[in-house]
């Protein structure tokens, strides 16, 4: 982390949006606790989230357990495949991920998709040393070590239980209960916001890659041939494409373009990719993102699961680095069939033809009263066999006798006795497994684009002011009140009431009375509170009703307001509907004090 | 569970609120999955606790991760008492929960209480059999079982992790640095909302005794001499108390009374535990909790942990059980007290006087020219000998001599070397650990007597109809939207157009246009939509502005609204701020129809 990172993460912890958990015990690496004001911008984030991607949406929100049993993974490939390159030091025991090494240390890049055999070698080539303590990694062997916490559920260890990796698998396993809320039709969306855990070996970067944090997923289940999404609500949002193909090493140009153009050019593979995108892209404005720091990139065919037919990132700048803080990808069935080969149970919706259609079917009508004579107990096994061939191959059946296999020997059955025919019957549909997009996002990094791109610097009365310009839909305070000193008990327990009364009106609100009112404005400046309300002696002493000061925090600019008012008009400033000018045109301006 | 939970369980379970989890694969005991209804009424309650306890009460709320080390839980003492009684059949290996074998099968009370040999006794003389085989149990051992999920943290074993038994650790282990964010001063209150986890040995009752449930807890921290509650802000709340008094054998009288009285007559024993008592009984009325089957009962003496110097539980009756819904608890400084033991960090708070205190102390000033030369290399040690016992035990520098010992061995020093005199002091303040009360919700408990005490049936039309009167506050789909008939497009688009209208507006909507407006009527009766809104041609084809019909869930009744009013109108229905009658009021009823 250099410059921004740093601070960033020392007024995170100064101010209580985050920081290191458990400090008292000495820390645990890739745990972080959000502070007061991080748990609410949080919270804020989330409801948004909710808000547009479950409500607005008409989507199933659902909130599955954190700890799922060892089946879940062996079908969804976790078990296996959810592994990360290990080497630990000989000297001081530190493990370390052996393809960061390398990237980190050499020109290699993507270090993760060679074999495993390589990356010892060029560790041993490279004379790659332990970051920790200098050892040499020679020689050392470098392993799998798979991602997921482990665990018990119940006694003994007969029933081995993993933390979800990601809340996408609690959607997938209960897809057949959550089918019949939609009533069996597509297409449906099923969201979720939760915790997720990987056992990164080396956790880094502040709340970026972390053990536990939060995602909120979107897995929008489609009928591949029928359902398209409604591309026009979105086709003019304006956004800033790295498609894959102008990822060259020289650094390649971003397109600018609308998700309509985008997805009609081919740039944006399939249609619901470029909704979901373009919904994001809204949403990630409304929430304060700074749009310039902002890209969808493609991911390149390397990155891309085998299943992903396209996918892309939302990317935003922090620090000069670009972090993933979404993904969209296009995952077909394929997370849909893992579930229905390994689980007892039905991942498919029936979709109806438009017009009944008649189809032939192959079937067979044993003459028991001649296989039972001859084959004995055996004869409803051999008829088991026909007709499981007249399924399979009915071309068997063209000779005068037919040939099956029953308990290891064959049998040999005059077509006539079998019965055969080929039948007609009107179908009305098919089973099929539903495709899915999967629009997925991290919340903690949502949270740290946030205070990165509200960082701010100016200079107050000749000394610099940090201030986070957070807009108030994610603001974790929304209002400090201050009495303007704290020895008069009048503006004391005036300040008091008006904190009640916003409190009751479900502002978040933040107390103070303490230091001089400019140091107060500075500390609700960090915090990124938008606005602050004084109580001062002019306010109260005047011959008209009660009125106090309200400050905006990022021009330092303040009006002198009606007491009465105040709930209402910071409601209507915080939901938009009036601006700050607004409220200085209606109302008197005060002009700047020493504490602005 | 009798009639009134297998009821429950089976619309929870069709109506998407709550049912086992991956039972595609089996299930997993004491794991449920909440459905697209259960996620959302939790999502609601867990909002408006939010609203009561941290906004309103201004408290801090944080998010700790869900995963701690091992030394949290040293201290904590989870690790070494949280256990249950484990005995395993030898026949099928099924594990069960001793002490509850011996409850459910013999007239024993609290077996929990009993030393592990003698339920194991027990167990024999009373010829217990394993309920899930009738294996023969006796002779077999009964063993503690520590019911935390434990995991490790990084490759390998070498730091063991658990996932968190109860949200409050989290609060209580960053406690050094969020007394920070309070200026270091009291009182304060943290809050938590999260998941929690419990490796219960047998999980029962559906989602009341879950092996992973979420938690609102809140941690008030207080100076015990100084600090006292708002309590005449809920001295007039009535509440329906059960005291340990009154919990004979035979029954005892409940004490129906008001906070304020109840802390005056000693019944409550802690002002603090009154007066979130009274916030609770006016939080739980405001979700919908039925109070006619509600209760605050006080822990037995037996019951209470050995530092908690009271202690009640909120508890609601489902299926004629009692459960614990949420319990206060008066801690004293226990929590912070064993961090403080344990952990490397100040959990105090400093205490001003009301005026500085002259403090006399006893020092030395040890003549170091008459020490080196005697003890050389030792001198020092002897200083420091010196000082610490003149802060012990001044009346040691009383004779002419005074002996300590450094290393094991004992030196006598002249008193005049030593340079002991009394020394006077003023001192400001005293550093004091805060004592703890906490109110701890169970949200999963409350979400299920939310809908236990909201199940209803009625007759509609000579069919009984089920319908779940909850309130608009915790309802999780506001409403639903239907055209009249669903072949008539006119009505369709503009159903889809009110839906679109709505949920901008946030309400959380279900559009419906399957089946008969009667059948579409029950479904949301079931779900506990609070209003339905039909449209119908007659809406549209008059001269006057286009209506619809507004359905009122519990007593079927209609209304005609314009549609251009209907978000404000429901909006202000929901809220509160105007009721049902005041709609039919102010607008046209509609006589009932066949499907109402």
């Amino acid at each position: 982390m250099s410059g921004e990172g740093e601070r960033l993460a020392e007024l995170a912890k100064r101010r209580g949006y985050f920081f290191g958990a458990t400090e008292a015990y000495g820390g645990a690496a890739g745990f972080y606790t959000f502070g007061p004001q991080g748990a609410a911008l949080k919270a804020n984030v989330e409801d948004a989230w909710r808000d547009r991607f479950t409500v607005r949406e008409g989507n199933f929100e659902i909130e599955a357990p954190t700890i799922m049993p060892e089946p879940v993974f062996e079908a969804s490939g976790h078990l296996d495949g959810f592994d990360d390159m290990l080497v630990a030091c000989p000297d001081c025991g530190e493990s370390h991920r052996a393809d960061h090494l390398l990237e980190d240390n050499t020109p290699i890049e993507d270090a993760e998709s060679l074999p495993l055999a390589e990356v010892e070698d060029l560790v041993a080539d490279h004379d790659i040393r332990c970051p920790t303590c200098g050892g040499d990694l020679a020689d050392e062997a470098v392993t799998q070590f798979n991602l997921m916490f482990e665990t018990n559920i119940g006694p003994g260890s007969s029933t081995p239980g993993y933390l979800r990796p990601e809340t996408a698998q609690g959607i997938f396993v209960e897809f057949p209960r959550i089918k019949e809320y939609a009533r069996n039709s597509l297409p449906f969306g099923v969201t979720q916001i939760g915790r997720a855990y990987r056992n990164e070996i080396s956790p880094r970067k502040s709340i970026v890659r972390t053990r536990e944090f939060t995602q909120a997923e979107l897995e929008q289940f489609v009928d591949p041939e029928r359902d398209d999404p409604h591309l026009d609500s979105v086709a003019d949002v304006e956004v800033t494409l790295y498609p894959a193909t102008e990822q060259h090493d020289d650094g390649g140009e971003y397109v600018e373009t609308t998700v309509g153009e985008a997805v009609a050019a081919g740039t944006i593979g399939d249609p619901w990719i470029g909704y979901f995108v373009g919904i994001a892209q809204e949403w990630y404005e409304t929430l304060g993102v700074d749009m310039d720091r902002f890209r969808f990139r493609q991911h390149l065919a390397g990155e891309r699961a085998h299943y992903a037919a396209d996918c892309w990132d939302a990317e935003s700048e922090v620090d000069g680095d670009w972090i993933e803080i979404a993904g969209f990808a296009y995952r077909g069935d394929y997370d849909l069939s893992k579930h229905a080969d390994h689980a007892d149970d039905d991942f498919t919706i029936f979709r109806e033809f438009d017009e009944p259609r008649d189809v032939e079917r192959a079937v067979v009508d044993p003459d028991m009263s001649v296989l039972g004579p001859e084959y004995g107990s055996e004869a409803a096994d051999v008829a088991s066999a026909l007709e499981e061939l007249a399924d399979r191959n009915p071309a068997a059946f063209d000779g005068e006798t037919v040939t099956v296999s029953v308990g290891g020997e064959t049998r040999t059955v005059d077509t006539d006795v079998a019965g055969f025919r080929i039948e007609e019957r009107t179908i009305n549909g098919e089973h099929i497994t539903p495709h899915v997009i999967e629009p997925s996002f991290g919340v903690d990094r949502t949270v740290y684009t946030l205070l990165a791109h509200a960082y701010n610097e100016d200079e107050v009365d000749d000394e610099t002011r940090t201030y986070l310009s957070l807009s108030p839909t994610v603001a974790p305070t929304d209002v400090g009140v201050f009495p303007l000193v704290s020895n008069v008990p009048e503006l004391v327990d005036r300040a008091e009431a008006i904190v009640d009364d916003l409190r009751r009106a479900g502002f978040s609100v933040t107390h103070d009375d303490s230091g001089s009112i400019g140091r107060r404005y500075r500390r609700q400046d960090e915090v990124g509170t938008p606005f602050c309300v004084t109580v001062d002696r002019d306010g109260l002493e005047g011959d008209g009703p009660d009125t106090v000061t309200v400050r905006e925090r990022d021009s330092g600019r303040q009006v002198r307001l009606p007491v009465e008012s105040l709930s209402t008009e910071l409601d209507a400033v915080m939901d938009g509907d009036t601006s700050f000018d607004g409220l200085v045109a209606a109302y008197d301006a005060v002009t700047t004090d020493a504490g602005s």
